[in-house]
Order: structure tokens, then C-alpha cells, then sequence
């Protein structure tokens, strides 16, 4: 996806995009995603660089995304502030890891106007150092403590190659950031926000993801400790899906967040930060997607059911009035149903056109089903037609919607295992990644060890999945797959290439 | 409203925000409203210049701006996009009176990493150039009209005195942007949104705002007409509350954003935009706030009610406990309700607090309250305290809130019609505006005319009012308040001075 969508002369060279259907994944997995990503309308290239446009489908997938986390960050008394998209560039060189990781990839404002800026801003590429800046105002005393804040937006990172959701240099997110009184407070909470992203895969997303703890290497630039949950996509490459951080007093020394204690010492605070960005939406395509393009998972698909009036010339008008009936009566159960009542395309470019959109449901509607009372219904993963009473479609929607939930959960977690191989050999490591595997290996916990197995096979360590991880998690000692040495962490390292 | 919130050692300073209460609107209406601001948590100064950070209580309160308005864009067939933040400097250029009136607001950015670019971006002020192309790629044939879409994010422009919410270097907001077929359409869709926003202003914020059109000197960079709503601040002045254009064929033309007709031929769109901001708060702050601070419109404010329990040491826990237990009954009719279960700060305190905060309603529930069965009732804008039985309390918050509603709403059309004066002379129209009155007056229309009222009297258009707007509406002729021509506009023309 490299064109700029927003030319016009450069569409019919697009020839690829054009034809009907997209490339198999099997093809070229790369071509397919671009491809699927056009023409669902969930986004296309933009004027600037490395950025994209979300279309309304996109959007609308995205706007569910963000309430559902929304109103779970204020059930647990969290509450959302709006920073600054402007950065002071020497708060970007306050903390010295930060500075090292983000510094490549910064956007740079220095004019206003007509006036140069002799100190330039940066727009944010995270905000943990404006947000430190503005709580070492607010913080007085350990009474204000714990700060449960977060904010969504857009932040900008420059990227070289550029793939819509996975690698854009603005993208979309919410990112957390609380400060507390002590460490067991401040970790307690890193752990809960991974969890809630967890179950918000497992739950609405039908994402299986593993948790773990990120090795040295792999930490955010200024953490004491990352953890993240990581998915496997259909090429068998992993998406890390979410992140949470626990900062220790990096930041609040280095931005002055102290407050007095009850025993009325200075003390610094203990911050996290963790964020769920729009990248979520590329694991969404290429965990559950196929050849027929997007598959949405039923809870957070902003079309859970397609209406399909089928009709004649003559009798068409009514069979969309129809189709709205049924979808009224759909919409009273909390459902979210579209009817396609587009005249002057065919019934089978509609069935193709929402396959592709990933609709989890489609309804046929014809004059002879009204008459028999009955209905046509096809969940998009499956090849099959069911014919039903009306009243038991009509009745058993949301039930049918919970079972593709489990059907894509079960689906994705198949995969995800059986794609993934225990090796004690770097030959064996080697091929499994060769083959598009994920790897769980020893590993001695050095980071130039882990570096050179990147160097050699271009797979990372992914995570450390936690004791009480859904998968992975026994403990257990062995050597370095890659250098010999006695393992660390107690139990193996989960390798793999990545997004 | 200028130090920088983050510091801390700046706050020891800012002697005037650290007293109890705030400067009574009649001293300073400025230093009212920056004192309001931040003690009522709603915002706070930030290190980038001429941006605020805005707290969880002003987050809340635009959060429920957002939530209604983009409830009613999405019932009218609206959709939501994300374009990007940043657009190229050329696009800005490309349309002539666009570039002339946002050149001098720009932020650039012109470095990403270590490159320099040699095209330049700049942080979009307003996005109907980038929108504009991408449509140009879009639009194909007559049957792809209308485009309704929309976007939630922040624009910047340089702002040199900046106020929260009312002048900030980056504000957030809505832009619609819309593209028809034809002008009558397009039109439709400009006076549509223009009257949405009104009903929003009248019957969720409690607004009196008159609908108008604005003169020619005061129109949209680029429209062939704007449109606006305009409030009354308690000071007299003006606050341009929402805005709607009417873009013609100019931003068409210039992003070749053209369609095939049914004929076949070739045309360019009508597009339209239209927005509000950010500056609404500030709206809602000076048009209902007094010398107790805020007064938050009921069916928008972030808590409705808030439950104060009163009691001793002893007891206190035991009438959080209640207080919750009623907070619970409220919330089951839909309200938004908070508990001050605060300890170690008085009554009074928390009394003060929260109207400052401008909750519309506060219940005091003490031990000999509960036994009685009865409740302490206050609504913010009132003096008096209502002792009611708890059932009576309870069942009737609705309407309470319902009548606090009409009663903000009365209180504020009364004072902008007394403080709007009908004059026919420059003497008494410089008198008025001095007096901090709007001025409904003939006018010749001249651009230049209308320039040397603003240059004598610091007064501008704000606009001509419809024909059926609520206020200001009488049709008629005259001769220019200024230069004695013969009256434009078939009606007299809203002078005032304007935030």
C-alpha cells in the first residue's frame, strides 16, 4: 500500500486492486493484507508520508475498540486527560534511554508563522515526559496519589516502510499513565491493565495472545520492566498486541514527580504506562481473515448482520421494506444490522462485497422465504446456507453471534499452537523459524546472544510468558539454544518473527 | 492564564489562584474565568506554548459534547474518518484566499529523524485540503454523492494571547466535511448542520445562540458563505459558538474533485464544512458561571448530583455507606452522581468545592436526615436548601434537573435581549459597545465600511440573522449606522465584540 490514495490517475494502474476478489494469502500474504485493507474501505494511503486514511469502515471498527476499553478504564476509576500533541524537544532528552530510542524517528516543529523556533517542540511520540512535567505540578502529597490517567490520540514515530495499521508514522491509541506511592502498587497495576487487554483479545477480540515479560533487549526505552501480550498472525509472524510498562522512578526523577510520604519524606513516584494502539486492527485481519477477505469477530464488528433483500424489478422496493423489518426487529435484540438495499448490482456481488467486509452474518431475504416464513442465514466462516423459521433466526442471533465468537477463538488458538515448536537445537530453531514457526527455546539471557539469533534467523525474542500465562507457561531449565550457556528466566523464551 | 501548570515552583507565585474562592466576575471577568478554570480542575497551562492541558474534568465534560453530537452526525448518516494530523505545506497554497487567511498560523514541521525535508508539512489548521484530495481519488460517478463525513481530532494555529478553550495554539473539535452533487443540496446540508448545532446549544447546554449569516470580511478562508451561531457572554461579548460553510465549487476545483453526472458529464461538488470547538466550554463558562464559580448545564455536566454525607467521627463511614446506597438509586434512573466521601475536609469545604464546579445539584444526607426519611436538597444556582422526603428527592431529580435546565436557559436569553441594543446612530452604537452591549443596526455591506467600525469601536459583524432565527429576525431597511448609504441585507446586521 504505497500509493496515495487520493490521486485519481493512479488508480488505474492499481490493476492488482482492481480485479474482483483479492490475492490468496497463500500467494502472497503481504499483497493479500494490502489488498483486503483497500477494498473492506478500512483505510488507503495518504499525501504524507507513511500515513494513512481511515475510511469509515475502519473507523467505526476503531470507535468500538475505544469505547469498549473506554468504559472499562473509568469502571476502574481511571480518567482521561487531553496532553499536548507538542513536545519541548529537550524534555524528549530528559531521560537518557528515552532519548537513545526515540530520537531517530521524531517529527520536528520549528516554525510558527514566520517565526523560527530556537527551541524546537517535537510532536509526541509518547507522552511520558510532558505528562511527568505536568505531575510533578500537580503532585503535593501522597494523599493525591495513585494519578490513573490516560488519553487517546495519535502519535507520530517516522517509519520507513509504511503498511496501513502495522507500521503508519502516525497512528491511533490510548495510552495509560498512572504514578503511585510505592512499587507494589505501581506493578499491581501494570499487571491489571495487561490482563484487561488479555481478556479484551480473548473476550471480544477472539485474539489469543500469550503474556509474558519482554527480555532487556526488547523493553520500552526507559522501563524498568515491559510486559506485552503477543499474537500469531495467519503467516505465522507474531504482532505484539498490547504493552504495559512499569517505569520505576526513571521518569519522576528525571521530571520531578515527588510528593511528600505520611512520614513526611520527599519521595519519588512510581509510574507505569501501557497502550493498545490501532495496530490492533492489523492483528484483527491477519489472525482471523482468509481468502475472501476480513473475517470480524462478532462483539466488536461494527456490521454484525447483513440483510440481503432478494428481489425482482418488480418486487424489489418491497422486499428492502422488508429487509428493514427484520433488521428492526434484530436491532431491538442490541444488534448491529445493515440492510444492503443497492440497486443495480447483483445479489452476488453483495454476498462478495461483505464476505470481503467480513461481516459475521448474512441474511437472504426473497419473496418466497417471506412467504414460507423463513429465512436464509450464512455466517461468513462457514460454506454453508441454513434455512430457518424466521422467529428462531430471528431469536437465536445473538447466541449464533457468540458461537462464531468461540468457533474464531477455538480457530485461532489451533493455529497458534500448532504452529509453534518446543526446540533444544539451533538447527531445529532455525528451520522451525524458516518455516514461519514460533520457537520456544532456552536462552541465556544475554543480549548480544539474542542478538546474533536475530541476526542469523530475523526472529526476536517475543515474551517470557508469565507463570499463569494461558499458554507456555511451565517452568523448567535447560541450555542457551543458541550459545550453550545455563538458561535464565526459568522456563523457555518464546522466539519468533515479528511484525 | 500563562505560567506553565508543571511547575511546581512557579505555584507558590500565583498568589491569586491560591485563595479560597475566586475573583468575583464584577473585579475581573478575565481573572474570573482563568481562576475558574484551573481551580474547577478543568485545565491547566502546559510547557508548549499557547497549549493547555485539559484535566479529567474538563475531559469529561467534552467528552459528553462528543458522545451527543457524534450520536446525532452518525443518526443523520454521517461517517466518521481519520485523515492525517499532518497535511503538505503545497496543499495549503493551492486555494487562493485559504492560504491567505492560515499562512500566518501555520506550525511547519521539516524534520523527520536526522532528514530535512524539502517538502515541508504542516500541522493541519483545518483539513479541507487533504480531505479534498483524498475525495478527488474517491469520487467517480454521481451515485458515490453525497459524502458525509467527519472527524474528531486537534487543529493548531498560532495563537499569540492564549485563554483555555477560547485561544489555544491547538484546540480539538469536529470538522464535517461534506461533498454534493448539486448547490441546493449542499446548502441543505450547511443549514442542517447549523440548526443541529443550535438545538445542541438550546437543549443540551442551555445557549441562547442566534443563527445567522456572516458578512464577507468575516466569512471561512475559502467559503462562498458561512454561516454561524453566536452566544452572549456575561461581559457582553460574543463568542462565535459553531460555525457551517457553503464552499461552493472552490475547494473542488482546486483538489479536482469531480464526478461524472447521469448526462455524463463531467462536474465539479458542491462540499461544505462545518465545526465546533473546543471554545464551546467556553461558552458554558461565561455565558452560566457567577462569583461561585461554574454553573454546568444539567443535562451535559459531568456529575448531575453530587451527595454530600455529614457526619461525625463516629458515623462518617456509615453515611458514605448511605450515600452510596442513594448515589445507586439515582444512577438507576440514568443520572450521573458522585459521592464526596472525602475525610479530613469540612462541609463547607466541600460544599464550595462543588459549586465551583458547578454541579447542578448537591444533597446533604446526615444521620438525623436518614432518620426522618428525608433529604437535604440545593440546587447550585440557588440560595435556598429544600428538606424533602427521600422518595419525593429521589423520584423527582429528573424534572429537578429538567427545570434547572429551563431556568439556565431563561436566565441567559433574558440577558442577552437587555443587553442588546437597536440603535440608529454611530454615536449611540460606539456608546453600547462601551458599554459592553451587542448592537443590532443597518449597515451598507461594505467591506471597508465595516472595517472602520472595527478599528473605532473594536466591534465587529458577528452576523445577519435568518429570518426565522429566535432572536433578531425582523426584516427591514435603513441607512448605514457609519456611512448613512442605503442598508445591505434586508435587515439590521449583530455588532459586537467577540472573544
Amino acid at each position: 500500500m504505497t500509493k496515495d490514495g487520493g490521486k485519481k490517475d493512479n488508480q488505474g494502474q492499481d490493476k492488482k486492486a482492481q480485479q474482483y476478489g483479492v490475492t490468496p494469502q497463500s500467494v502472497d500474504f503481504n499483497d493479500w493484507y494490502n489488498e483486503v485493507v483497500k477494498k473492506a474501505d478500512l483505510a488507503d494511503n495518504s499525501p504524507v508520508a507513511g500515513a494513512m486514511v481511515v475510511r469509515p469502515y475502519g473507523s467505526a471498527l476503531w470507535e468500538n475498540i475505544q469505547r469498549w476499553l473506554d468504559d472499562r478504564f473509568k469502571a476502574s476509576g481511571h480518567e482521561s486527560l487531553i496532553f499536548p500533541t507538542l513536545i519541548p524537544m529537550n524534555f524528549i532528552m530528559k531521560e537518557a534511554d528515552h532519548v537513545e530510542g526515540f530520537a531517530p524517528e521524531l517529527f520536528t516543529v520549528n516554525k510558527i508563522g514566520t517565526e523560527e523556533l530556537a527551541e524546537p517542540y517535537v510532536m509526541r511520540p509518547t507522552s511520558e515526559t510532558i505528562i511527568g512535567h505536568m505531575w510533578s505540578g500537580w503532585l503535593n502529597s501522597y494523599r493525591d496519589l495513585p494519578f490513573l490517567h490516560y488519553q487517546w490520540g495519535s502519535v507520530f514515530r517516522a517509519e520507513l516502510r509504511t503498511k496501513a495499521f502495522l507500521r503508519t508514522s502516525e497512528f491511533f491509541w490510548h495510552e495509560g499513565h498512572t504514578a503511585h506511592a510505592d512499587e507494589a502498587e505501581a506493578r499491581a497495576e501494570v499487571r491489571q491493565q495487561l490482563d484487561l487487554y488479555h481478556e479484551f483479545c480473548r473476550d471480544v477480540l477472539a485474539l489469543p495472545v500469550v503474556r509474558g515479560e519482554k527480555t532487556a533487549s526488547e523493553r520500552f526505552a526507559g522501563a524498568v520492566a515491559t510486559y506485552s501480550i503477543e499474537g500469531m498472525m495467519r503467516d505465522g509472524k507474531a504482532l505484539q498486541s498490547g504493552t504495559s510498562h512499569y517505569l520505576g522512578q526513571n521518569f519522576s526523577r528525571a521530571f520531578d514527580v515527588k510528593y511528600q510520604t505520611r512520614e513526611q519524606k520527599e519521595e519519588f513516584a512510581h509510574t507505569t504506562s501501557w497502550a493498545i494502539s490501532s495496530r490492533i486492527i492489523g492483528a484483527i485481519i491477519m489472525t482471523h481473515g482468509d481468502d475472501s477477505g476480513l473475517m470480524m469477530p462478532p462483539r466488536i464488528a461494527p456490521i454484525q448482520v447483513v440483510v440481503i433483500p432478494v428481489g425482482r424489478k418488480d418486487n424489489f422496493d418491497q422486499m428492502v421494506q422488508e429487509g428493514e423489518k427484520l433488521a428492526a426487529e434484530l436491532r431491538a435484540q442490541g444488534l448491529r444490522v445493515k440492510v444492503d438495499g443497492r440497486d443495480g448490482v447483483t445479489n452476488g456481488f453483495k454476498y462478495n462485497d461483505w464476505e470481503l467486509k467480513g461481516v459475521p452474518v448474512r441474511i437472504e431475504l426473497g419473496p418466497r422465504d417471506l412467504e414460507s416464513g423463513v429465512l436464509v442465514v450464512k455466517n461468513r466462516h462457514s460454506e454453508d446456507k441454513e434455512t430457518l423459521p424466521r422467529a428462531e433466526a430471528v431469536s437465536g442471533m445473538s447466541a449464533r453471534l457468540d458461537t462464531i465468537h468461540d468457533f474464531l477463538m477455538k480457530r485461532a488458538t489451533d493455529f497458534l499452537l500448532a504452529n509453534t515448536a518446543e526446540v533444544d537445537s539451533y538447527d531445529a530453531f532455525q528451520r522451525e523459524i524458516e518455516a514461519g514457526h514460533w520457537v520456544r527455546a532456552y536462552h541465556c539471557g544475554e543480549p548480544a546472544c539474542e542478538k546474533s539469533i536475530k541476526e542469523d534467523t530475523k526472529a526476536t525474542a517475543r515474551n517470557v510468558p508469565f507463570d499463569d500465562a494461558e499458554f507456555f507457561a511451565e517452568r523448567g531449565e535447560g541450555q542457551c539454544v543458541k550459545c550453550g550457556q545455563p538458561s535464565a528466566y526459568g522456563k523457555r523464551v518464546l522466539f519468533g518473527r515479528q511484525y
